[in-house]
């Protein structure tokens, strides 16, 4: 029923893409495609993509409004996403829309902005071995994993990841060379659900990994917007509205219009 | 001793006072000489004071190198801070500098980038009375206090208050008018500790109130940076620097130089 | 259809009905009745009741397999729940079943243990008017809420409330008298969620308040478990099933059998 | 200074040492023993120590009430404590007595109390190599460490550990077998502040580590109270010590006195 579909979009940066033969061949249609591809393997699914190139990157008005999750890949770019765009983008999120931050993503301007934190990691590229634990096998984002998944051949990221302390720790990593990192987090702002979710290199396939596109539908779902979308933009409420009688006392009473009225 | 002590920088957007002649009857020397003063009644604090209209609004790198705590206030001119001192702001938070915004900064830019929430409030001025809370007894901030205290004639803020969800919430207020609010809440971002703390408009004397006074310094104690400042930028760790012998594996390896490196 | 209903168990302590003919005439087929039919206005929930006086107070290895909900009143007894009665609802908890303290039930022992503090709060009896605002306006518990809503004539309960600090804050309450309390609050433990919720003292009819009872099945609702329900029992990895091999090293190793042994 | 020293009190539960020689050789006069002399490396702790077989088990109102923090080794007799032991642990937490559980105290009774989980893990016994990583370095257990320290030779602990959401991680344990643990977690309980450290099995010299001597005393000096010890036990506030007047309504009023009165 289309009603009931969840509305995605993946956003992509897609640079990597057109700079490097390597990443080409791995990801011929884009890097957003094919993660696109492998949240729209089931089918209440309505998944589109955008990407930096698109007027407004994709990231219209319009386009915000319908829809429910916004999942974004970026690392080459991320100074190039306009302001008013990452304004945008956190509006929406305020209001509900769910928005999962992948991989190199913890360094877009969204994700910082909304965590308020700098987000710094360390990391190496030597094509290691990474492993991701389930720390709350409970949680609908780790629905139908075993107790860990790996992957053969990834960048690390290291702690220390500076971000506020997650509501919910999901998945923490291992790797070969001897680090640990905070792969899957969730918070929330305003009414919007946030997942950050390690993996997905551009030089590695690892969006064709079927673990990791299981994780992102299960976080797709987790990620969509509960039915309340209302949202404040700070009204007065007048003392002749306030819930209680107030008694006005003394003189240093604010008149609308005097200089400085908010 | 002068080295243990408390440096503080009372920064005040310094406009009310020059625009509104309420506001200068009330706060002569500037709202944030009064704030300054009611720090300084105890003798550890070494404060000073920084306004909008200051170089660099007072708020240099050496200025903010040589600050524990910044202690916020604005209101009329929050979009004239300008953003790369925001950004400055930011860093020093994230390194262990304390942030205390008060009242109508809760829509300051330092406040909101550190919150990545719209912060929306409910409000009306209407000098009602406010009655504090003390939620939290055993907490630093509440030192000296009694179960409640209360403010005769203030500006009302209500729920709901469109923040994170605090690490602790210190005091909940209750206004003659009939509503409710988070008035004292703790975060951490990065190193730095904040302290959101909602008494304080201006054309009340808010800040000559002694249990407001006490509150503020006890913040200040509270939000002072702990010794260890190490924050990182997003190192390499080298494969050959790894902890563990890494075995390289196949041919997705990114070579430094390539198109799309970091 | 049956297999997609919410299995609802409505636990009543039934002993202020037994002994006190005003409750008996506000509740004549006791709270927990009252509660149950509140939850089963909307049809996709299966409503029972238990109360202590049931063998094992209702509450057996069965009966809580088969809740996905355990919503509790107490406030006299609590001292006669049977501690190991307490146990398995707290592993029920754990394994995902949602639990839903009402009220006095601050203090009951399920509550007070899956808090872990004193879970104390101040209190007064003078059936006066209490004002619940929605803090957290896009949480399904709020859902088809306003911004507030009033119960006449109640018992006041007062901050500090010792609990810890919630995952989120649904209802800030103000209270005629001059108190606020924090009336709605959520946590996990385990895999199970659990609500908070104030209202219903037993001279007052509040059960049967709309409001009050829509609020009880928009928290039953969100608070259902999600499918997945893996929970350890602290098992073993042998040393031949670490995914990793290991160098065993030196001569501390604990051998199976010997003294001590877990 | 005397007046200024932070009293810890380190208890034991002392039966490893008695049944196994592996253990008894490592640890001669007792794991505690070992514990508490890490920790009186430092001039301003006064340390004592405490154990299972002790009358009340070393801890009766007024040895807790003369300590500030409290550390604590368990394993082998967890069930062996009595239960009002436990409670009096816990109101003294409340009242802001710090609580450190060490390794395999994760199943000690107050740990578990505190928690409201299962604390449940994985392990395996089999040497291998911990490699702790510092997540947050700017926190004050984290003082004087490096970005990570190593244990040669240790038992395994794996996730998923099965906590509430702490308040902060500090470490997060990498093991050569290939899993990981949150070895370093935070959250605050009543007024009293909670840290859970993972290193420490009977059968490695594990409390002769140096870092992990460190890691003990920089966690004593986090963990000691605040000042502010208030803590409530459920006051009446009667209408006439109401903050606001109240105007009684109806009938529905409850007597002091009446059945069912708390």
């Amino acid at each position: 029923m289309v009603t009931s579909s969840i509305r995605v979009l993946v956003w992509g940066e897609n640079v990597h893409e057109q700079e490097n033969p390597i990443v080409r061949e791995i990801y011929p249609k884009g890097m957003h495609t094919t993660i696109a591809e492998g949240i729209a393997e089931e089918a209440d699914f309505d998944v589109k993509t955008a990407t930096l190139q698109d007027p407004e990157h994709g990231l219209t008005e319009e386009a915000l409004e319908q829809t429910d999750v916004l999942v974004w890949w970026g690392h080459a770019a991320h100074g190039k996403v306009a302001a008013k765009v990452v304004d945008r983008v956190l509006a929406r999120a305020w209001e509900g829309m769910g928005f999962i931050a992948l991989h190199s993503s913890h360094y877009s301007r969204p994700f910082m902005r909304l965590m308020g934190t700098s987000c710094s990691i360390t990391w190496r590229e030597a094509g290691e071995k990474e492993r991701l634990w389930v720390c709350n096998p409970g949680h609908p984002i780790a629905r139908g994993l075993d107790r860990y998944f790996e992957i053969e051949n990834t960048e690390m990221y290291g702690e220390p990841f500076a971000i506020p302390t997650p509501d919910e720790i999901v998945f923490i990593s291992w790797f070969e060379g001897g680090e640990v990192f905070r792969s899957g987090c969730t918070w929330k702002r305003g009414n919007g659900k946030i997942f950050y979710f390690r993996p997905g290199h551009e030089v590695y396939p690892i969006y064709y990994h079927p673990t990791v596109r299981l994780v992102l539908r299960n976080a797709v779902r987790w990620a969509k917007p509960d039915p309340e979308k209302w949202i404040d933009s700070c009204p007065q409420i007048p003392a002749d509205k306030a819930p209680e009688p107030i008694t006005i006392k003394g003189p240093r009473i604010h008149k609308e219009g005097e200089a400085g009225f908010r």
